[in-house]
């Protein structure tokens, strides 16, 4: 064939839009010993791990299970290079895993997958005290990096209720949301830089320090939130926020969900500067708190809200609580709240976000939980919980949960079960009208936590097809041999 | 020749990684008359401009000008698709057209493409005055945004000298930064969706007034600051902050550039809540302002700092003044300054504010000015200007003036001569010498401007060649034929 002919004929498949469509169909392969020995040889034997495996195969949530025989621990960006262009080439599939804390099956095999366990990447290479431009190896733990800038007068620009076991590099691929996104907004701001490794092996050096560099197309933004399709983040660079001198905490009791949103408006529009948190949660999910952990719960009531102001030393405290105070005589007196409490001391602060942050547990203490955690404008933002609780009310869940980050109009809703219920009897029950439901609404079906295994193929209920198309190009621009987190994120065709 | 054997040839052109080497070096047609009637007929004359194409080809800064002799006005994202099938089919190269106020001649033709104004797309289409999501067409012009949303109690999240007459889809293609950014962070965090036609003429749908939504890439991030060389941005979401309703502009003469560290440092951690512009000035740029403008400056020294903060109404302003007071006498007392006034109502902010937002406009009084947008550490920040001034001591230019958001690390540097005088000779001066300069001290060549026309070739001194190699892929992905603002953003090969 001649070169000429080959031209035309790719130019042929181009017009045709099927050039891309035979990429990722090329088969992955099964693992073999002698695989395992060139990891041994090429890594060290500490860094290849082939027993008791269960717990790296086992999502948080305790619903999906892989079979992978292989976790391999790269110790630098070099490892993961070499760990990768040599899969690539066999075509043996990897799955990156971080803390292993997706609720969405995002980081356990689909079925025997080589696991890539981050952890052991867990230097922190530089912190710049004037610009609080923080450098470090993507296997951080979330609280290790917490610490570290607390101590410098900083804070990381985002909290999450996993802090204690998820990795940075997890959040980047998950594009983590969390308790501070109202007042630091999107990772797609605040991370600076980053470091990826190619399915190729290919390094992209793309760390940098500065705020602003417009030099060319911002393309570590398509690795946030790519849950591990694209690349392996093995270093990250991110803007930290001053740290706060004081927090103030109000947690509400409010009877009526509406009243949720009235406080909502005037929190906003009186206390925009300080806002970090506005967050609320409702007696279901409180019960479970309650119960499952035995927390204690300062009032009961319909719904709650607990929102954060962060304060500098120039803020004027005794005003701004002074206001407080008033703003909840007022609320009491009309009847907007039913109880309130402000906490500025680190001791109550902390009890209060314990309760908030220990939800997640405490819903899977019933058994299962399917979650599900949505955006929608905040006039639908409580009735898709109140829909599924009437939907629901003669099956055998034990509970439908409502809370999250009301002011980011991000709900995340819970069904628990019994730990020997027959999942799929339920999930029909729950699929896929919730999804359905919010898709008619404009909302999106994952709002923080990604597709992951468990919402891949309901991707249509919030892009179009072709938009999802182009996902699908991307994908094979960056892994034509599919070899990276397969069957995560991108639906089946 | 086989399908086999087509394929076959496929995967050898893939390994060698010269599959879209070709792709874009397919010939670009010339305008012909059938094209302007099939424009004419399409459209309706009055969207077809043939004469008077002079402000459309020539650049704001008057160093670049186009030879297109055809601009066309679409009043629709369905006229943009049609407009871009048939010249993608046609292989007719087109450059968008928003504000034309590029710094770097990003908005004019090369050569003779079709000029694609999108001024006539500038309906606002929705705002939602609780979540302040505002949701317009991307020919609106930044200024009569801004009014929408103050009159509904919320400002946009980003301000700019140009804003009188660039446009919010300029704005999005160029990822402007600006004034606010210190506050608000990053274009990448406040647009939360985008309307975009691709080359195709397919309008991808990626509308959305959600604050997080994980279902997918987000490819909405690639069109911003893709310099419109991806796709045709047609309509935007946007997140606008709850307006302040007091301003506190201070604005100080310091004798040193090190003592400007200072004053930010200390203005950074004890004012952050309300911190929404901190800038730089020199003398030379105040020069400019005051002999080439006329405008009254209130004290003269080596270089000026300028800082706002924005309050809410709780915000307690008297304390916040107070505090203000007491830093200037410190200031004084020590040495730090040498005057300084605060402003507080809107006449005398909105004069301190005119004198930053006209400098652009009084260098390029000076005849010609050569703009060099750089991000750069604190400690080579201003070096840079003294630099580039020892080096063209001798040389016959005007002036060497530094300036812009130090907050953000962002310099600009204007180097002016007269109107008459021979660019290159200048040019050849100043670069590729600034550049290296800025190479070697890891900042961007570009920190906000972008790339446009007279940077494209220098962005490897702040992109290493495979991240370049990856973007040239993610062109070819979008942009097959390349017909979309050729000669922009991307070096040649």
């Amino acid at each position: 064939m001649s070169l000429k002919a080959g031209r035309l004929f790719l130019s042929r498949l181009r017009k045709a839009n099927i050039l891309t469509v035979h990429r990722n169909q090329s088969k992955l392969a099964s693992l073999h010993s002698d695989d395992v020995n060139y990891f041994i040889t090429t890594l060290g034997p500490q860094r290849v791990k082939q027993d008791d495996l269960q717990s790296y195969n086992q999502d948080w949530l305790r619903l999906h299970s892989g079979q992978s025989k292989l976790v391999l621990f790269p110790g630098s960006t070099e490892d993961v290079s070499k760990i990768l262009s040599y899969c690539d080439k066999k075509h043996l599939p990897l799955v990156v895993q971080a803390g292993n804390t997706s609720l969405v099956a995002g980081s356990v095999p689909d079925k025997d997958e080589i696991i890539l366990s981050m952890g052991k990447m867990n230097k922190i290479e530089h912190f710049n005290d004037t610009t609080g431009v923080l450098q470090c190896e993507s296997g951080c733990i979330l609280e290790n990096l917490e610490s570290f800038v607390q101590e410098r007068g900083f804070i990381m620009p985002y909290d999450l209720g996993a802090k204690g076991s998820c990795q940075i590099g997890g959040n980047i691929a998950s594009n983590a949301g969390g308790i501070r996104f109202i007042r630091y907004g999107s990772l797609h701001g605040s991370v600076l830089g980053l470091e990826v490794v190619l399915p190729s092996g290919k390094i992209l050096n793309m760390m940098s320090s500065l705020r602003k560099d417009n030099t060319g197309y911002d393309l570590k933004q398509l690795f946030i939130g790519s849950e591990g399709t694209l690349g392996v983040v093995t270093k990250v660079s991110i803007l930290c926020p001053v740290k706060p001198d004081h927090k103030i905490v109000t947690f509400l009791a409010v009877d009526q969900y509406t009243k949720i949103l009235d406080i909502m408006r005037s929190v906003r529009s009186e206390m925009s500067p300080y806002l970090s948190a506005f967050e609320m949660i409702d007696d279901e999910t409180m019960d479970a708190v309650h119960t499952n952990l035995g927390l204690s719960i300062p009032f009961r009531s319909p719904f709650y809200v607990l929102f954060e102001l962060s304060l500098s030393a120039t803020c004027a405290e005794d005003r701004i609580e002074e206001q407080l105070h008033k703003m909840l005589e007022k609320y009491l007196d009309n009847g907007t709240i039913t109880d309130g409490t402000i906490s500025n001391d680190l001791t109550s602060l902390s009890k209060l976000w314990t309760i908030r942050e220990r939800i997640a547990e405490a819903l899977l203490a019933d058994g299962k939980c399917f979650k599900y955690d949505v955006s929608l404008q905040h006039e639908h933002f409580y009735e898709l919980v109140e829909v599924m609780r009437e939907r629901l009310k003669l099956a055998d869940v034990k509970r439908v949960s409502g809370y999250g980050h009301i002011g980011d109009n991000n709900l995340h809703l819970g069904i628990t079960c019994d730990r020997k219920k027959d999942s799929d009897e339920i999930k029909k029950l729950i699929e896929p009208f919730v999804f359905e439901w919010i898709r008619d609404r404009n909302g999106s079906i994952s709002a923080e936590h990604g597709l992951g295994q468990t919402k891949r193929n309901h991707i249509h209920f919030s892009k179009s097809s072709d938009v999802v198309a182009i996902m699908k190009q991307v994908k094979n621009l960056f892994d034509p041999n599919g070899v990276l987190n397969p069957k995560k994120m991108l639906p089946d065709d």
